[in-house]
This record gives structure tokens, C-alpha cells and sequence, in this order.
């Protein structure tokens, strides 16, 4: 008789107050923070930072920051964090700017949750983004391991950048996973609706950070980040810094 | 100038474990444990029964079942609970079995998070079910107040049925509400997909309540509970009962 070969599981947790349902000791966590974490780390590793050291508060980064010599950014509440240098927009990144460079990088949910995920014994931490959602997506089918698609949300209220993502991923994935989930099922559904036009999605839904962003002025962000694979690398945590592994130290 | 008119916030919960991000104290919600609480409680009550008293615990439902010499029932984990008299399928309260009777109720999601609600000052509550939509949708329209709507999930992990419950009553009343809340955009997007037919929608997705369910044999309760107005009357909770205050005590 021939056997079934078993698939690994993969969770999507729409919310960071909601990622201690789960065992994380043997999933590869992605973790995602669409607007704009995420996008703004892959963005930076695509274009040739060294590392990106993410932390979970502002005074942690500044400290870092002086001590290591190297940049320091991060917001909270959409805006440039006091005593930070930048902010988190992907287009402070560009090549010029932060090739070879190393970026200690704070935000209001997405650091927070990738050190939450940490805490909680995670085999292994990527972060996921519209940017490179292919890298991400290959990674998970290749390792083979089970996954949580982890939310960063905002302030742990569900949102709908990440939901999408989560849902994203979930559409290019799935064949090669056993999911058993109904926040999965419900990111996905979520996602064929809006693939068509995620930019248009959000603002016809009245995403609450689709208002936050474009009340800063920030539509070319919010394009950016809902734009696919233009920053299509694989940012892997590994001994307290995110790197792009294909390319190290490019 | 004409004022215009300022509408109540309508918010969506998709688990209990996000509901203490709300401030309640001003807010009607609407408990919604889809599968079955929340049916259960609206067959009970339109087949006449004069009151159900919520429980959070067995222990306290066998008590006060024995204090005040009447009907006691729930479940735990998809089945009657020990030592209570019966368990939370809609057939069982039937007009011959329940009429003019009170019924004490716990159920593993439904009651907890009323409790939970009553705790966090809620203004009013209700409870919320596909069998009394339009029940729940014209009254939250009546009253004109702010509303959570507040999902039971199951065990804190978001479920499909209770999202889509509120993305029915979501698509029912949007117009008398402002909704910023991206939440509550996932589930009416997610209801749009699903009304043609909710139960092949559940099917189809693999939900993970209708395998449990189905997995009971229980094919009958989830169609029941996914039938819109089969049980339409208003449960709402007063003085430590859900009751139907459209015909008291019929």
C-alpha cells in the first residue's frame, strides 16, 4: 500500500494577542508587518544592506545604534520615532543609501512581534512582505517544516494589509500543506477578492492604515507596499539580524 | 449648513481574546457563537421558553439547575457536559419540550464570552445567530447606540462561522453605522462570498467547527444553525436571563 505522504501544517494568527494559542517550537514563523516593516526589510536587504538588527523599543534602538556606529530608524504610530534618524519608509532604502550597510530598526507592531515569536521558541523566523512575497513563498515549500503566518496587525486589532498577505502566501502554498485552519481559510477567501487590485481593495474597504498612511501623505508607500515582488528576497533572522542568506554581505 | 447626522461606531471582535481592546461601556453586543450557542438560545426562546440563564462554568449550572429546580444543559468541547441534563443542539428545545420553561445554560465559547462582556460593562447585550438575523440586525438599527459585534471563536482561535455572522449582520446594517474597523471589512467581504450557500461555503473550506460537528454526526445542527431567520426573535439579556422581550414569558 502505498502511503500518503504527510504535510506539514501551516496557522495563520490574524493578531499578535493571539500567537500564544499556538506552539511555535517547531514552525517556521513569518512574520508580517505588510505597512511597513516588512516591506521596508526586504526593500533594504534587497538593495544590499549588510543586516537589519530589529528591536523591540525606541530606546533599545538608539542605545544600539550609538554603540554599533550604524543607522538607527523606526516609527511609532506611523511616524519617525524621537531620537531615531529614520523613519520607516522603503524609500529611505534605496542602494546609495544602505548598501553594506547594517539598519537597527524598531516599529510599533512588526519588531514587536518578531521578538514575541522569539520569546515563544520559534524554530526559525523570515519576514513576509507583499515586496517578496515569491522568496518567502518558495522558502516555506522548500524547507518543508510546519509554518504560522504570524499578523502583526495594529496594536492587535486585526488588519487587513496583513490578512491579505497571510492570504497571499496561503494561495501560493497550500498544495503543499495540510491546513486545518479557519483564519487561514478566511485570509485566503480575503485575498482572491482583492488580487485583482490590492490598492483599490484597501481603499474601497476603508482599511484603517490605508487612512493612517495616506493622512501622512503616503500614497507612494502604500502602492509600494501592496506592490508584488519588487524587493523579492528571502530575509531570514539568524543570530539577531535579518539577512538576505542568497546574498551575504553583497 | 445641514448637520450631517452623526452615525453609532459599528466594531467587529473575531476572538475573545482581542475583546478587552474595546471599551464596551457605551456599545450594545451582540454575542455570537454561531455554532450553537447562540442558535440553541434563539430556537429555545422563540419555541417559547421563558428564560435561558447563561453560566460561565458546569459546576455552577448544575448548582443553580438544582437551586432552582429546572432545566440544565451545555456543552464542553462539542458534547454534554457531564453531569448536565442535556447538550446544546437546537432539536432538543423544541415547543413541547421547552415552553414557558426556564433553562440554564454553559456553554465552551458562547457563555464564557458573555460573561466576559458583562465583566468589561457592556451596555446591553444580545445574542447573535443566522437563525434570528433580522431579529438582532433591526434591533441594533433601532437602537441607534455603538456596537461590538463580538465573536465567541473557539477556544480564542478565530472561526469562520462566527466572522460570517457578522458579516451577514454587517451587510444588513452598514448603512445606519460609520465603520472603521478592518475587522469587520474582512467579515462582511468574507459573508459576500458565502451567502449563495453557507453551508457549502463551510464545506468547502474545510471549516474546522464543521468537521468537529460533522464528525458528531451532527450534519442536521449545522445546517440548522446555518439557516437565516428559522428562529427569528430578539435574545436579549436582562437581569441575569436571555430572554425575548417582544412576548414576555409566552
Amino acid at each position: 500500500m502505498k502511503q500518503e505522504k504527510k504535510l506539514p501544517q501551516l496557522n495563520t494568527v490574524l493578531s499578535p494577542a493571539l500567537l500564544s494559542l499556538y506552539d511555535l517550537s517547531s514552525n517556521v514563523v513569518v512574520i508580517i508587518d505588510v505597512l511597513r516593516a516588512t516591506s521596508t526589510i526586504a526593500t533594504a536587504l534587497y538593495n544590499g544592506a549588510k543586516e537589519i538588527i530589529p528591536v523591540a523599543s525606541v530606546a533599545e534602538c538608539i542605545k544600539l545604534g550609538k554603540q554599533l556606529d550604524v543607522i538607527t530608524a523606526g516609527e511609532r504610530d506611523g511616524q519617525v520615532a524621537e531620537g531615531l534618524q529614520y523613519g520607516n519608509t522603503p524609500f529611505q532604502y534605496d542602494e546609495n543609501f544602505i548598501k553594506g550597510k547594517t539598519l537597527v530598526l524598531t516599529t510599533t507592531n512588526g519588531t514587536k512581534l518578531l521578538h514575541m515569536a522569539l520569546a515563544a521558541n520559534a524554530e526559525e523566523i523570515v519576514t513576509g512582505s507583499f515586496c517578496n512575497l515569491s522568496a518567502v513563498s518558495d522558502y516555506l515549500i522548500q524547507q518543508n517544516k510546519n509554518v504560522i503566518l504570524a499578523c502583526a496587525a495594529w496594536k492587535n486589532k486585526v488588519n487587513l494589509e496583513d490578512t491579505l498577505l497571510a492570504g497571499a502566501i496561503i494561495a501560493n502554498i497550500k498544495n503543499s500543506f495540510s491546513i486545518n485552519c479557519d483564519a487561514s481559510a478566511i485570509a485566503e477567501t480575503l485575498y482572491q477578492q482583492a488580487q485583482d487590485n490590492l490598492y483599490e481593495f484597501m481603499k474601497n474597504k476603508n482599511a484603517s492604515h490605508y487612512h493612517r498612511l495616506m493622512g501622512f501623505g503616503l500614497e507612494k508607500d502604500l502602492r509600494y507596499c501592496l506592490t508584488i515582488n519588487n524587493a523579492n528576497v528571502l530575509c531570514i533572522y539568524k543570530n539577531g539580524r535579518l539577512v538576505n542568506p542568497v546574498i551575504p554581505g553583497k
